[in-house]
C-alpha cells in the first residue's frame, strides 16, 4: 500500500480541482494580486485544509491552507492574523506537523519577498514532501518557486490540470499587462434583466466585493436616468468605487440629485483613464451591445426565477470559465 | 493527533457532501430505487473512493464504493461485475486492506438481502470503524442496518446534512407511494425554449438516460405537431418509452408518420395509467402553464448562449434542490 501515493491522476486531478474552486471564489477580488488556491494533505493523504489567497495584503494561498491545516491539527494554539506574523509564527512553532506533508497548489509557489515572504521557503522549513502545482509562475519577480523546492530535495510535479489553472490565471496576466474588462449582467431564469433587483443578495454581494476592489466601475447614461442608482459598495461595507460615465448626453445635464453623484470623494470620469488597470462595466442589453466586442470577460448571474418580462435578445454563445452557486442563483465567468 | 478523527462538523459535512453530489448525478436513474452516494475513507482518512447506486441492479452505492476503493488499492485484482459475485469476491479477497475504514453514507445501509446482499452485513466482514450516515432508512423492508451494524461494534453516526440527504431521497419516497411526476424543460440562458437544439449532448443524453427508465413519457398535441419528434432514447442506445399524449384532439387525427409512432412496441396512451409511478413530462411553455401545478419536480436545462427568440414568461419561482454542469450547459432539480 505504501507505494500507492496519489499516484493515479484521478485523485490528483480531484484534489487540484479542489484548489481550483476555491481559488474560483475569490476571483477578481485578489486584484492586482492573481487569484491561486491550495490543498494540504497530510503524509497519509488525509485533506488538512483547502483555502485560497482571499485578498491583497492577506496570505498567500499556500500560508492560508497551512495556517487552517495547522488549526485543526493544534486547535488549543491562536495563530497572529498579520499575514508576515503568522508565516513566522508557524515556522517557529509547527512542532513537525507538516513532515512529508503534499501541496496542491494552482500557481507555482512564490519564491520573493513581497509584502508576505516566501510561500516555496514555508514548505521546505516544514518539511512537506511533495508538491503538485497546475501552472509554472512566467512572472520574473516571483518565478523561481519550483527550482528552489527541488534544491531542498521536495518534489514537484508541474501540469496538473493545467489548461483550468491557466484558465483562473488569465484575469491577472490581463490586468498585469493592461487593462481587463469585466462586464456585470443580471439575469432572471428567462433571460430578463428587468425587474428592480434580479440578483439574490450574496450575489450581490460578490458584486459589491468586485466594485470594492477595481480601478473604475463603467455605466452608462441610461442606467443611471432608468434605475437613480447609488452603485456603491455598501454590501460589504467598503468605499464606492469611482465612476466613468458613458454617454451621448454631457454628464452636466444629469440630475446631480441621483444617488451616485452624492457619494463623497468619489471621482467622476465620462473617459476611460488609461491608468486603470481592472474595470467593470454594468448594464443592460443596450450597454451590453455596444460593448460586448472590448470585454475580456462577462460575470452573469442567474436567478432561480421566470417572470413576465422581456428577455434580452442579443445572440452570443458564452464560453463558461467557471460556474458556481451562490444560494438559488447561478453565475458564471464566460468569455466570448 | 490521534484523537483529531473526523471531529469537525466541517469535515463530515465535506465528506457527506462528496456523497450527496456523486449521488444526485444519478438521480432519477436508479428508479425504481432510491439515489444513494457513499464515500469511503481508509483508517488515516484518506479518500479511497466517491460512488453512488448507478442504476437498479447494478452495485449498490456502498458496493460500488468499495469496489472501487479495493481497484485502486489492489489494481492488480481482476474482479467481478454482477453485484452479488462482486460482493462475495470481495468478501473473499479483501485481505483486511478495509480495516478500521470509514464510511459516508447519504442513506441507512441496508440489512436486507435484496437483489443484492445487504451492505451494513459487507462493512462489518470488511471491519469497518466507523459509518456516518445522513438520512435514517424508513422503508420497513431495508432498515435496520444501524442497529445491525451498532451490535458488530462499529460506530454510528447519524444526520450528518440530514435535510441534504432528505431532498435527495424526496423522487424515490414519492414514487414508492404513488406517482413521481417530473417535468423537463430546456432553455437558452436568455429563457427561450425555441430553436432546434436548445441543450447540448451530454444534456440530451442525460435526459434521454431518464427515458430509458420511466414508466410513461408525457407529451402534448403541440410538441407533436411543431416538432414531429422521435421522442426515444437513443442517445444511451436504449429502449424508447411508452408514450402518453395529452391532447384535445384526437389522437387518430394525427399524421402517422411522425417518427414517434413508428418506435415498435411502443405503447401510446391518451389517458395517464395509474400503474405509471415514474412519468417524465416533456414540453414547452403552454404545456407548462397548464400541468406546473401537478408537477412533483423541474428538472431545467440551460445553455450558456443567448439567442433572438422570445423568452418563457410564466412567473414561477423555483426553489433548487441540486444543481450542476453538463459541458457549457447548466441544468437543476427544483421545486415550486
Amino acid at each position: 500500500m505504501s507505494n500507492f501515493k496519489i499516484q493515479g491522476r484521478q485523485m490528483k486531478e480531484f484534489y487540484m480541482n479542489l484548489a481550483l474552486n476555491e481559488a474560483w471564489k475569490y476571483q477578481f477580488l485578489t486584484y492586482p494580486n492573481p487569484a491561486v488556491g491550495c490543498v494540504i494533505l497530510d503524509k497519509n493523504e488525509k485533506i488538512l485544509a483547502i483555502k485560497a489567497h482571499e485578498k491583497a495584503g492577506l496570505a498567500h494561498a499556500e500560508l492560508n491552507a497551512i495556517a487552517h491545516a495547522f488549526k485543526s491539527l493544534r486547535p488549543e494554539i491562536s495563530l497572529p492574523k498579520e499575514a508576515n506574523a503568522l508565516h513566522e509564527f508557524i515556522c517557529k512553532n509547527h512542532q513537525g506537523v507538516f513532515k512529508d506533508s503534499i501541496a496542491f497548489v494552482t500557481l507555482e509557489p512564490c519564491s520573493h519577498q513581497g509584502k508576505t515572504p516566501p510561500c516555496a521557503k514555508l514548505f521546505s522549513e516544514l518539511g512537506f514532501k511533495k508538491i503538485f502545482i497546475s501552472v509554472k509562475d512566467e512572472n520574473k519577480i516571483a518565478s523561481g518557486g519550483a527550482e528552489f523546492l527541488k534544491k531542498q530535495g521536495i518534489e514537484v510535479e508541474f501540469d496538473i490540470l493545467k489548461e483550468e489553472g491557466k484558465k483562473l490565471l488569465k484575469p491577472f496576466l490581463k490586468w498585469q499587462k493592461g487593462q481587463f474588462k469585466l462586464f456585470k449582467l443580471a439575469l432572471s431564469m428567462n433571460g430578463s434583466p428587468f425587474g428592480k433587483i434580479v440578483s439574490n443578495e450574496l450575489s450581490r454581494t460578490y458584486a459589491h466585493e468586485i466594485r470594492a476592489v477595481i480601478d473604475l466601475l463603467v455605466v452608462g447614461g441610461e442606467t443611471i436616468r432608468k434605475d437613480c442608482p447609488i452603485l456603491d459598495a455598501r454590501l460589504c461595507k467598503a468605499k464606492a468605487p469611482n465612476l466613468c460615465i458613458l454617454s451621448r448626453q454631457n454628464i452636466d445635464n444629469f440630475d446631480k440629485n441621483i444617488p451616485l453623484f452624492k457619494v463623497p470623494n468619489r471621482q467622476i470620469y465620462t473617459q476611460i483613464p488609461s491608468e486603470a488597470k481592472f474595470l467593470m462595466y454594468e448594464g443592460g442589453e443596450n450597454f451590453l451591445k455596444i460593448f460586448k466586442d472590448e470585454i475580456d470577460m462577462f460575470l452573469i448571474f442567474q436567478s432561480s426565477s421566470l417572470n413576465d418580462e422581456k428577455n434580452v435578445t442579443i445572440p452570443l454563445n458564452f464560453k463558461p470559465l467557471y460556474r458556481n452557486f451562490l444560494g438559488s442563483d447561478t453565475y458564471g465567468i464566460y468569455e466570448l
